[in-house]
């Protein structure tokens, strides 16, 4: 029941990731913030389970992502891309656990909401059209340099996108590496509301436990109803992109960018 | 012809519904104002027969839905659930004449315009997405309360209400129960335009009229290009939606809700 | 390689239409500003074939679309209309013309850009949908005047603009001949960004330089993934609407505006 839920709060911490079930809230916080939250492999892995093991969990109403520190978060970590001794080998399981880690967004059956402390940069933009609530600070940035790195957009996002704020205005951010502010990204649909820096936490807190009150099944199957009849549709999005990231990966777009960051920073 | 059709206004009054067909124009008007114009099972069946004898009528060019006194529309009258003998009939029977309800929106040829007059709840928020142009006034507000009363959405709106103004939107009125201003909900793509309050009526109609004197056959063919490709599919929505609300009326969630409301009623 | 792309520009000069490559660009200039740019036969066709010989042009890395003189385009000259010895053959021949210039859009595989300087009308406004960014001066509007001219819309708008800006604005455009501001349209997602007239060159040509210096593959890449899914169905969108154009061209409520437009003309 609602109580016992309440009373027993339960708390996991990973390397880089903190995950606290506590008055029906799952909260996973990305914690890396000396690397601005930059997604390990590690982290992807950790992140998808805590998604999946909501779904079956009477103890989650709905699920909170969000970052300590400054950032949100940085994106893919590139030292995922580097040392690496097949890079064939390192492409092929780079996509499987992304592709894995955005099918665990597809599949989530409780309200995900995002409480963005800070900048998002990459796939924790692109993730944000799988949540159904987005609440920034003021101060966020968004930004997914994909064409800049020679790469290519994910998280659903090539077909999220473009039906939430038009091709014009999601070309902008998948195509040609522009910057949002938080209020152009509310403003383009992306996120629900935008907040002063310093009450952010206070309000979108409120809501959010106000929103852990809610009668659970009907957020389940009203979530059903909305996201439920593009299910196949996201998971076949989701392994397109991802072949493509695959290929991109082993790209010379993508190995002169490497090699040139290499350099940098083995000259730093 | 068009001056035979303008010479011979007609109309028709049952019991909280007024349809008039004058100069091209169908209005429907919601008058109920007592009852914050709430829709009980003659007006669902009443409307629904208004919008489908529309399609074959030649003295109508648009229709247009609207409400008399403060409120546009309050919703589902909950009376409808109250005095009920047999749960699971009553569930079964309002979901058939919800079903009927929207699929007359869904099937209408001819251009709808709702004229917003004040605050629209529920399913008088939901079918705006059916609708073809929105004008209100900036006193109107628009809330869809479903999970606070155990219930989900309805009126195609878990379809189109995402494709509209995105998932990260849709989501504060159809999970969130959060109320938006009329500007909000233009800013969101729901409403065409909003006008001050007293202005409304001279700037809407203008309107509207010189919309009825468009060639009809234009308009016809233009909302069937837009809207055709998606009928069979709307449909389809309409269905799982009618059928997740049966399921809802006769869950605990609703029950506990409905005891909490008729001891209310009792207690005043 | 780059550096010998950029040292040769071409350009070719059609009656009406200038195109030219050069630093990876492709710019096709509507010239015939004494007409507004209004799009004739051969315009159509040339445009047609700039865009599609642009897919296979290593020379190229995006294309931009714009207008010289006052206006970017006045849309389908009615000229086209007129002078017809058969106004059967005439209404085939057209959607011919009309169907092949909307399926080069619809297959461009690059980045199209489109930068408008001045008001668009009609079939300069419903390909704007197909468009990748879309550049605006402050002093331009767009409106198409499809029903008032007993037309209906073409461009694939009648998929695309619901779905970015909602069925309550797409009607406004597409139904009921609303003319927008460059502000307007950009706040509904049509277009991508507004300038201030006297800067609009300056900034938009650097915006369209520097797109044209990033990774060609993960443009074109990024592009399929967002476009390619949708590409057969804009086929069939683009269909559809031609075939009724052509009813819409030979029927009554046309003829009578041409008639109209001839006197109108004679007289003058």
């Amino acid at each position: 029941g609602q109580s016992s839920k309440k009373a027993e709060p339960k708390s996991e911490e990973f390397d880089g990731l903190l995950v606290t079930i506590k008055g029906g809230i799952k909260t996973i916080t990305l914690n890396r913030p000396a690397k601005k939250n930059a997604l390990n492999m590690e982290m992807y892995e950790k992140i998808a389970a805590a998604l999946r093991d909501s779904n079956d969990d009477d103890a989650v109403n709905i699920v909170v992502l969000t970052g300590s520190g400054d950032y949100f978060c940085s994106g893919n970590d590139l030292a995922n891309f580097m040392n690496v001794t097949d890079p064939l080998a390192m492409a092929k399981e780079a996509k499987e656990f992304l592709q894995k880690y955005v099918a665990a967004y597809i599949d989530l059956k409780k309200p995900l909401i995002a409480l963005i402390n800070g900048p998002a940069v990459g796939i924790a933009v692109t993730v944000l059209g799988l949540c159904d609530a987005v609440f920034s600070t003021d101060k966020a940035t968004f930004t997914t340099p994909f064409s800049s790195l020679g790469q290519s957009p994910e998280g659903c996002s090539s077909y999220i996108f473009p039906r939430v704020m038009g091709y014009a205005k999601a070309s902008e951010l998948l195509f040609f590496n522009q910057k949002f502010t938080a209020r152009q990204a509310e403003e383009c649909g992306l996120i629900t509301q935008v907040f002063p820096n310093d009450r952010l936490q206070a309000e979108a807190w409120k809501r959010i436990n106000d929103m852990a009150e809610l009668p659970v099944k009907s957020l389940i199957f009203s979530k059903e109803l909305v996201r439920g009849r593009e299910r196949q549709l996201l998971h076949e999005v989701n392994r397109m992109e991802c072949e493509r990231l695959q290929e991109r990966w082993t790209s010379e777009d993508f190995f002169t960018l490497l090699i040139f960051l290499i350099n940098l920073l083995t000259i730093a």
